[in-house]
């Protein structure tokens, strides 16, 4: 049985408009497991997360994840945070939200914010929009030369295979909904005042773009979805599904790296005999 | 019914020593009736916690919490924020944990580092160790001039006035143990190999001065427990209790903000058919 993680990679052309938002690939079952299943992970998440946490702590290891989420408004990164980043101790979560970039922030690379915004070793970092932003709405609403444009692909790749270096693992996310999706849940926004505060006129703007939003996904998941640091494309049509890849994923990234708690660097029994005379 | 925060504060003259930290003040049942008892405060806090974060993201508020932690070592820091700030978004968490000054925060007044780690509008701080390890550790250390200590109460408590006159809650958590609810704890650390990173020997050399730090609290407690910023005594020999304490002050905190979702900055009808539209 080939890992979640290989069967949702992505490489070479792609046209996510052809995707299906509400496909279940590799889960086996309906919604009602889903609920075991996240309850399941949730309890090894937990305790790999602590393990690669005291690792760092102690000093005997420098890895660290990294879950970039990308997607179109109401895609679930929000979501994701909740209900999957929720399941771990939050000591060893460092979650940022890429916003519009600032005045310093645009005084500098495209990269430079991002750096700044890693995770530490040991801990899981989750970056709910990322660096792919530049050549996401920047390549749509022109943000940037079109030179500027092209040269990040490469930047990224190179950027990602420095992280994967020094300790780092990647794990990808496109969070694919459709246009019937995304409409439905923008409206469930609309229909309810406790979420209103969500909603933002903008996200219509961007709305009528998708076409063109789907073109320059479809180029950046072909350029860098790379063996070092492969895009996941996760159907995120249905929340459960999507919620319970996720989890996998990061399951699968922290089993990869066999963490064992540290071993002692006192001598366990003088520290005894130190802590009965005490 | 007096609020658990009241039940709790202190205020005068204090004799931490004097203590009972297995007292389970204001909680009606046993053991076996907290788990209940958290399931509901997380559901409640949850609630809570979005609605701060949905008025600062809508602009329309600028409130935000900070829980301060305070006690020696083992007295449950760590598995507050797992058990207790783990019950919400970690979207919504600013966490901070406090370690031996850098160099570089060494040439700043001592509430440099904390000034720049309070908690944004819409956010819950989480100190897990805080500016009055330079009125304990320094003191008890002797780490700065005995001025310098003196002059550090009033400057705390000015800075807790400025915080809370700008919006922000303060719930400040002495969690109480005692010298034998340490020895067990240390030594259980000591027998599980999996517990092993939790372990520093230099625990047992502060253990040794417990009756300084005892001493140092005592003043600390006396001096910046204010009707503005109290500090409450968290008797914190059973964990299930300490737990369950820290979740009550923070959601009696939150009730009393009256959090209503924003209101909408859109016209709601011009959305929806723009949405169908779309």
């Amino acid at each position: 049985m080939p890992s979640l993680s290989a069967q949702l990679t992505t490489s070479g052309p792609i046209d996510v408009a052809l995707l299906d938002s509400r496909a279940t690939t590799g889960f086996d079952g309906h919604k009602a497991d889903a609920a075991d299943a996240m309850a399941a992970l949730g309890k090894e998440l937990s305790d790999l997360q602590e393990r690669l946490f005291a690792q760092a702590r102690a000093e005997v290891g420098t890895r660290r994840v990294l879950l970039v989420m990308q997607g179109m408004d109401t895609s679930g990164k929000g979501g994701i945070i909740r209900h999957v980043a929720g399941l771990v101790d939050p000591q060893g979560l460092a979650i940022t939200a890429f916003k519009k970039p600032t005045p310093e922030e645009l005084e500098h690379d495209f990269l430079w914010r991002v750096e700044r915004a890693l995770p530490q070793a040991g801990e899981i970092g989750i970056f709910d929009r990322s660096h792919y932003e530049d050549v996401l709405i920047a390549r749509v609403r022109e943000l940037a030369p079109a030179g500027e444009i092209e040269r990040r692909y490469e930047a990224i790749n190179d950027f990602e295979r420095s992280f994967v270096d020094g300790g780092g693992t990647l794990v990808k996310c496109f969070l694919h909904i459709s246009p019937d999706d995304q409409k439905e849940r923008l409206g469930e926004r609309l229909d309810n005042p406790d979420k209103f505060w969500k909603y933002n006129p903008g996200d219509v703007d961007e709305r009528l773009l998708w076409s063109d939003y789907a073109a320059a996904y479809n180029v950046a998941l072909e350029r860098c979805s790379t063996d070092t640091a492969p895009w996941h494309v996760v159907p995120s049509g249905r929340k459960w599904y999507r919620n319970w890849v996720v989890a996998t994923l990061l399951a699968e990234a922290l089993r990869s790296m066999d963490l064992q708690w540290p071993a002692a660097d006192f001598d366990v029994d003088v520290e005894k005999a130190r802590l009965a005379a005490s």
